[in-house]
C-alpha cells in the first residue's frame, strides 16, 4: 500500500512535541496534572479564549473526555440529546450508557444540531415517567465532516441556556473546523457559547491527549474526583501538557488543521470535476465520495480508506481522510491514479 | 529542593522510549493497538511468561487497567477482597464502587493477602442478602513496599483455584518486586499463578502504559468491548507499545527496577544504622522510616517526601520513594545530609 | 366524572385476593418468598406453562422486573433491541440505561418487532466500538394495543436462538393477549418460545405483582441475588403469592383479561359505526380511536381518557382502556352518549 | 414448630389494613401515589412530624428505599458513612454498590454512629484521589436491637450539618425504637435532625411499605424521577396509602411497637433471671440471649429462631424477634419451656 487515507491518527505527532518531550525529560515534576508544561497548556487555552479563569483538564482520549463530562453533569434521570450520527451513540461501545445515563437521538441530514430538533424532546409528557434532557452533545466538525458556523452556534447556544439545558461540544477535530475554509467561529466563541468543550489532539498534531475546557462556572467544582474515579488522571499528566504547550504554541494546532482540510478538500475538487457525487458536504477532513464499485477496488489496491455505504447499484461511498501529515506527494499521486482510472473506466 | 523523593513518576521516562518515538514517527499504523511496535510488545510479555498464546491489552493507567479488569469479571453482586491497604479501596476516588462493585477488605499488618484472610469471607450466610466474592485483588510490590514470594502466591492461588475466585495482580510496581533482592517469582510464575494480571511501564521507566496480561483463557472473549467502553482504547496504539517494546527489551525495565530499589534500600540502611525504625518492612523503592519530626522539618528544606503518619510522640513516619531515574549522587547527598543532621539532634 | 378509561389500574383488585389475605392473615410463613402462598403460585405457573421444572420470581412492579432481568443477562457492552414504543424506551425514566446498559431501538408500525426488524442492528461494524445486541424486548400485549400471533413468535424465537439473542417478553398486560380474539399462543408456548417473560397481576385482576418466569436454564443462577440487589426481595412475598395464586385458579386472570378487552371492543366497534378510525389495530383493552376534537371535549366533562396525539386539523386520537373491573353499565352508558354526541355533530 | 421468633415480618398485617383494602377496593383512584389514601397518609405523616409541607413518597421496601435515597443524593465520587453494622453494609447484596457509591464503614460496640466516629473519615488526604463523605445512615432501632436517644442524634445531627453531611436514618423499626422504653425521641425530633429518613410499615403492622420522609427542602426537586427510575413507582399506590393511612391512625403503629417491644423484653427480663448474658443491650424486639447449646437445641424443637455467633464453648448468642402479633400466650409457653429446660439443666 502506497498510503492509507483510512485515518486520521495513522501517524505519530508534530517533532516539536517529541523535541520538549525530550529536552524535559529528566526535569523533575510533580504529578496528576501539577507539572508546569499542564500549566503552559492550560494558560495558552486560556488566553487563546480569552478567559483567564477557565477552568483546563487534560485527559487521555476521547471517549475518555465524553464518559467524564456527561456522566459528571448527568443526575441518573436526565438525558442527553445528540444527533443520530453522534459518536457517543455509535462509536463509544455503550460508554455513557455504562454510566447509567440515556442519549436521545435525533435524525439529522448533515449530522448538526438545531434548535428545532431538540425542541420535541423537552418538556415530555408524562412528567418522570419518561427521561429529562439535560445535556445537548454536538461535535464540530461532526462525524461525517460538516461544521457549525457562527450563527448556528448562537442559535443553539441560545435555546439550550433558555431551556436550562448544557451544551456540550466534542472537539476531536476541532482543529480541523476552525480553520475551514467557511469557518466564522474562534476558539474564544467556542468556550463562550458552550458550557463545555474539548480540544483534541490526537487526531491534530498530538500523540494522545484532549483538554477539556469548561466554560461555565458552575460545574467545575470538585471536577477532578470525575477525572480520577475514570481512570483518567495519569501520574505524568507532563506527556498531555507538552502535547498542549506546543500544539498551542504560535498557531500550530490550526496549521496543522488546515493542512489536513487543503488534502482532503484538493482530492474532493478533483473528485468533483470528474463528475463524481459526495455523501455529505464536508468542508474538512473527512470526505465521502460517492465511486462506481469497479474503480475502488482498483483504487485499494494502492490506497487505504474505509468502504462506508452501498449505495445505488454498482456505487459505494467511501471515507477519505487525511491528516496533519498526509505528505502532499501521495494526494498527488492519488489524484493522477484516481484521473486515470475513472478516465479509463468511461 | 535539591531532589523529591514525594513519588516515581516525577521524571519522563527512559531515552530508549522517545528515540524509538523519534525513528518511527511518520511511519503510518493501524488504530486501536493493532499497530506493529503494541504486536512486538505483545510478543515480549508472552516470550517472558512462556505462553505463546497470552492476550495482552495496553491501557493508560493502572486506575483504568483495576476499573477495567474488575467490572468486565464481576457480575454485579459479586465483590472483590483486598487489602486494607489496597489501592483499590484508598486511591481510586471510589472507581471500582463507580463500575457498581463492592470491595471487602480485610485488615492484615503487611499489606498482602493469605488464604486465612479471605476464608471468613466466602460462604457467608444468609444466601443472596449478602455480595458473594469472585475476585481476589493484590498488589505486587505492595502498596507499603513489601512484596510476594513465590510460595505464598502458589499458596493464595491455589486456594482461590479451589474457591471459585480469580486472582488478580496489580503490578504498578511490578518491576520492583521482581527485582528486589528477596524476590523468588518470575514474570512467568505470575502468568501462571493469576488469572489476570497488569504489568505497569508509568512507575518503572515508561511515560504512561499497563500492560494487562491475562492468563486465564475463559476470560478473554470480547475483552476488548470493556476497554473501549471505558474509554481506554487509544487511537495511536503506537505510543503504548513502543514504551513496553523498549521497556522489555533486555531486561530493561527489571533493571531500572532493581536501580530504584537499590536507591532505596541504600536509603534504609543507612537510616537503620543510624536507630532509626521503620513502619513497614519494605524491600523496594518504597520506605517509611520512623524520624524525628525536628529532623524530618530540616530534611524537608532540601528534600522532597510525604510525611505519612503520627507515630509516637515527636516521631512521624515519612515515605520516601526513589525511581529508574534517581541519581546517585542525591541519594549520596541525602544520605550525608541526614546523618549530619542526625548526630546534631542527638 | 361518571367513570374513568385513563388506565386499567385505577381500582383495587379482584376480591378473591382479600379474602385468601384475610383468612390466612395470621399464619406465620417464612419470608423473600419462600412462603406457601408463593410456592402455590410457582406451581401454578409451571402447570399452566407444562414445565415442572421451571424457576418463578414474583416482583412488585413491571419497571422492576424490567430492569432486573435486563441488567442480570446483559454484559455491560451488550444491548437490548426493542420497538420504539417499548414500554423500555419511553416510560421507565431511564431505568435500563441506570443499569449501564444500552437500548437500541427499531420503528415498526404495529409496535410489533420481526426479525428483519433486527437483523441490521446485528454484526454491526467495527465490532468493539459499538454496542453488541444480545436481548431482544418484546411486549404482548404491545404498548399500542397489539398482539402477537404464534406464527410471528415461533419466527422471532427461531432467529433470536440462531443468533444468539435472548428473547425476553414483557407480559405486564399478557392476560389480555392471551385472550384475545385472534391470539392463538398459550402462556406454555410463551415460555417455550422465549428465554424470559413476566405475568403481570398489577394490571390484570392484581393489587401488585409481577412474576418473571425462566425458561432457559441457563439463566437460573444466582438470580435471587439480582432480586435482592435491585431491591425487590420482599419480606412478604405472602402478599405476591396470594396474588397468583388465586388469579391463575380457574383461569380467572385470564376471563379478568377477556373481560378487559371484551369492554374495549365493544367501544372500538360502535366507534366505527359511527365512522370513525383507529391509531392502531387494537384487540386488546386499549384503543386508540380518531375523533373530532370537539367530540373529545364533550366526552371528557363526563369520562375519564388520556389525549393522545394530535392528528389532522379538528381530530385527535385519544387512549381508552378498559379494566378487568370495568361495569357493563358504564360501557353502555359510554356508547349512548358518544352516539348521542357524534351524531348531534353531524 | 410451635412458633416462631425468627423475624418479625412472619405475619400479615393489622386487620384495620384489610378491611379499609376491602371497603375501598372498587373506588377509582388515579395511579402512581397521587391516589387519596396515599395522600391521607401523607397528611398523617406531616401532621405527626408538625410539618405542613414535607414531601413523603412512599415505595415497596427497605433496601428500595435505601439505594433509591443514596443514590439520589450522591455523586459519584461521594461515600455514604455506616456503621460495620448497617443493614446497607451487610444485608443488601451489594445494592448501594450497585448504583455506583462506595460505602465507608467504621467499627461501633452498639451499632450507633457517634461524631467522634465519623470525624476521621473526613478531609481525608490526599484530595480527589479518595471518596468524600456526603451521607452518614444510621439505623434506628439498630440491627442490634439498640437506640438513639435525643442527645446523641441531636449532636450527630449538628456535627453533620456543620460539616456538610446529609444524615439519612433507616427506619425499618423506627416504630419499635419509638416506643421503646427509654426513648425520648418523637417523630417530629427525627424529622427535624434528618434530612430524610424512612418509617417502615412492614415489619410494624403493614404488608408492605416504608414511607421516605425528606426533611430537607432542598433533597425534594425531581426526587419522583429517582423512585420512577429504581423501579418502585407503583401503579396502585393506593396500597400503600392504605397501609399508612391505618397504621398512622390513634398511634396504631406505634402501639404494635410498644407490644413487639414488651413481648421479647419479657422474654429478655427472664433470661436475665435465669442467669444468662446477651450479646447486645437491647430495648426493642430484637434480642441477642447467649445459651447453652444444649437448651438452644432443646429449645429449637419447639420453637424457631436463628443462631447468631458461637461464644464461648459451649454457648451461642440466638436472635429472638417478637412481632406486632406475636400472642401472649406463646411467650409464655416459651418463658415456661425455656425455665423449666434451664433448670433441668443445671
Amino acid at each position: 500500500m502506497l498510503y492509507s487515507f483510512t485515518n486520521d491518527y495513522s501517524e505519530g505527532c508534530h517533532p516539536n512535541i517529541l523535541q520538549r518531550l525530550t529536552d524535559s525529560n529528566l526535569t523533575q515534576q510533580p504529578g496528576y496534572g501539577n507539572d508546569e508544561f499542564s500549566q503552559e497548556s492550560v494558560a495558552a487555552i486560556r488566553a487563546l479564549c480569552g478567559k483567564p479563569d477557565l477552568e483546563v483538564h487534560l485527559v487521555a482520549g476521547g471517549t475518555l473526555a465524553n464518559l467524564i463530562v456527561l456522566s459528571a453533569f448527568l443526575k441518573s434521570y436526565e438525558s442527553v440529546i445528540c444527533a443520530e450520527t453522534g459518536h457517543i451513540n455509535n462509536h463509544e461501545a455503550g460508554a455513557i450508557e455504562a454510566t447509567g445515563h440515556k442519549i436521545e437521538t435525533v435524525a439529522t441530514p448533515d449530522g448538526k444540531l438545531r434548535p428545532e430538533d431538540i425542541r420535541p424532546l423537552i418538556n415530555k409528557f408524562p412528567e418522570y415517567h419518561t427521561v429529562k434532557p439535560r445535556i445537548v452533545y454536538i461535535s464540530n466538525s461532526t462525524e461525517i465532516g460538516t461544521i457549525y458556523h457562527r450563527q448556528e452556534l448562537v442559535e443553539l447556544s441560545h435555546f439550550c441556556r433558555q431551556n436550562n439545558l448544557l451544551l456540550y461540544l466534542d472537539g476531536a477535530r476541532l482543529a480541523m473546523a476552525l480553520s475551514a475554509q467557511s469557518n466564522d467561529l474562534t476558539l474564544a466563541d467556542i468556550a463562550s457559547l458552550t458550557d463545555i468543550f474539548y480540544l483534541g489532539a490526537t487526531k491534530c498534531g498530538g500523540l494522545i491527549g484532549e483538554a477539556i475546557v469548561m466554560g461555565n462556572e458552575a460545574l467545575r467544582k470538585d471536577f477532578k474526583y470525575f477525572i480520577k474515579q475514570r481512570g483518567a488522571l495519569m501520574a505524568k499528566g507532563r506527556l498531555f501538557g507538552i502535547q498542549f504547550a506546543e500544539l498551542l504554541r504560535d498557531n500550530l494546532m490550526f496549521d496543522l488543521g488546515a493542512h489536513a482540510n487543503a488534502s482532503a478538500q484538493r482530492i474532493a475538487q478533483r473528485l468533483q470535476e470528474l463528475g463524481f457525487t459526495f455523501l455529505t458536504q464536508s468542508e474538512t477532513n473527512q470526505i465521502f465520495p460517492v465511486l462506481p464499485d469497479a474503480l475502488i477496488q482498483e483504487l485499494s489496491k494502492t490506497y487505504g480508506f474505509f468502504v462506508w455505504k452501498k449505495m445505488q447499484e454498482g456505487y459505494s461511498a467511501i471515507r477519505i481522510i487525511t491528516s496533519w501529515a498526509t505528505p502532499a506527494e501521495y494526494v498527488d499521486q492519488f489524484l493522477q491514479d484516481a484521473t486515470a482510472l475513472a478516465k479509463k473506466a468511461k
